[in-house]
């Protein structure tokens, strides 16, 4: 088991990706490549001295580095020794199982993709992101570039939703809800109503529709939508913590007593800051892809990082993808269901 | 000028809608019928004793009530006689200028389109909500049941919305942004790329494509988007408020100090509950119908009802609706710009 991290993705790489990773190789074990600028990473490798000279570090060289605001296509066609690239390539030849970016996002699953094709059954590999609720955590998918999906797509996101569930967060009998604009049957729209049909009738936990405010009560661990959906409940989450968290400090700020109250209730402040955000998280998975990629925050700490490294190893030991197939195989006729009726319309045309 | 105002829609009526009824009569002096069973409204009015028997203030009996769950199809075929109904009858007939409901939502609008007709250059009425900002308050639409809209639905959207915020919000050059998954030009769906081309044509003050984090920061006015997605953004809200907001007591009271901190804090957080809960906003207009409609949240206050009530009263008297009909005339090309193209394609096949 190897990892290949690309060391030059990210708002502090390589110093704190390079610190995550030795953090993975000394607490767990788990042997990284860090793929990147040979001199910058030697040097960040240095600062620990002779601390990790048993670690399982090695360094793989690329010459450059996708920036967080390139467009996908052009990182795939121009930087052929970019870092994230290079990475996948470890993949590809069997040197490394699976990769961790913190760079560009859509660069890194438009790599993937390309180099490492799809399980069999997908369509369109899915970004499943962690979302804090009450009672723990709930995974959402697709958080990625999915954005006009059909519904065979989102029944294949539920699926693969639920396997992950399964065999990483170790939930025994996921609870699968599509999101919609209500519960009630007759809600939904159009790709949404197709779906619903579908899942009802495959072998998951499907709980039905779930409306937004369910979302972080904990009464769902799987949350199905679109990738612009999926973007949108994101950003608006994001924006609406920042919002709070401004409009709180102002108002506490605003008189002597709840001023005082302001400072001694900081560190619990703290506290719900970090668990709500998601750059702490270790890292989001594509899932779908023959291989293994975990896409972290740009902003990830070394925490994050390990955490990343560590899901990746998981992600192997507990042979996902193998699940993933068989559970595609388990639900044939869900995963491709709005597909033949495509078909069957244009036949009678 | 007369409002027309359900007085059994709601979760505390009639009693609080009347309550609103009567702070809006006195306080503004706009005359309200409230339409209702008559024995339960006089019952809630004889309350109030001699103090009211100089306030513009009528009743309009209606025998019955459409529940909150009912559909609003079968509102419509079977509840002949529903206060909701009965309301609409009263604009229609000429003798009140608009409704206000905090009653079940669907059927107000689907009663409300139904008898008012839509006005011209309107394909669909589009519900508007406010949201409260850092610098004040946004409104979005739709966040009514328009879930699988067409890019000049969204364009229509955005007049009515820009034409909401210089009348009623009194923003001289609203700021106008289309909700996607991304700001780049290449970001967002099928519906929101073509929409995006239209706007940049139109004579509104459109600042492009927004993501869900800037609807709360003060940086748009109007946010455009389907009703699917509306519903997505306004109930994720909630529930993530919420569920901070239990974190946080939960978190608070767990130490001492800031258990403390929680008691001298609690007017600030009262405070922050009241101006991000939209129970408490006025009501949330029916744009696009040849009429007035406020709809309410169902557990309004009785300043909430009041809120509604003056809405509509400023609604009448800035001629929102004689705006909106110039605004369609200016902007004809833009409100039908995917139509024209089906038909295109449509001819060439």
């Amino acid at each position: 088991m190897k990892v290949a991290v690309d060391a030059m993705g990210g708002d502090f790489a390589p110093q704190v990706i390079v610190e995550g990773a030795v953090l993975a190789a000394k607490e767990r074990r788990i042997p990284v490549i860090l793929v990147g600028d040979k001199d910058r990473v030697t040097y960040e490798l240095s600062k620990y001295g002779s601390c990790i000279k048993d670690l399982p570090l090695s360094l793989q060289h690329a010459s450059t580095v996708v920036g967080m605001h390139e467009s996908p296509s052009s990182a795939l066609r121009r930087k052929k020794d970019s870092s994230i690239r290079v990475a996948f390539e470890l993949v590809k030849k069997g040197e490394a199982n699976g990769v961790v970016s913190a760079g560009n996002s859509g660069a890194a699953m438009a790599v993937g993709m390309t180099m490492l094709k799809k399980l069999k059954g997908v369509d369109r590999p899915a970004l499943a992101v962690s979302l804090p609720t009450l009672t723990g955590s709930a995974i959402m998918l697709d958080a990625g570039g999915n954005v006009d999906c059909k519904p065979h797509h989102l029944a294949q996101f539920a699926i693969m939703g639920s396997v992950y569930a399964i065999n990483i967060l170790k939930k025994e009998l996921p609870r699968v809800g599509l999101l919609s604009n209500g519960e009630e049957e007759g809600k939904g729209n159009e790709l949404t109503r197709e779906t619903h049909d579908a899942l009802k009738k495959s072998s998951l936990n499907y709980i039905g529709y779930i409306e937004g405010r369910d979302i972080y009560s904990g009464d769902v661990d799987v949350v199905v939508c679109d990738g612009f959906v999926g973007n949108v409940v994101l950003k608006v989450s994001e924006g609406l913590i920042d919002t709070l968290g401004m409009m709180l400090k102002r108002e506490m700020l605003s008189s002597p007593l709840s001023k005082l109250g302001y400072y001694l209730s900081k560190d619990a402040f703290a506290k719900i800051k970090k668990r709500v955000d998601y750059s702490e998280y270790g890292g989001a998975p594509l899932l779908g892809i023959d291989g293994i990629c975990i896409v972290s925050h740009g902003a990830s700490s070394a925490k994050a990082i390990k955490n990343a490294i560590c899901l990746a190893c998981d992600y192997a030991h507990q042979k996902v993808n193998i699940h993933l197939l068989e559970s595609f195989e388990n639900n044939k006729d869900i995963s491709k269901v709005s597909k033949r009726k495509r078909l069957k319309v244009i036949d009678t045309n």
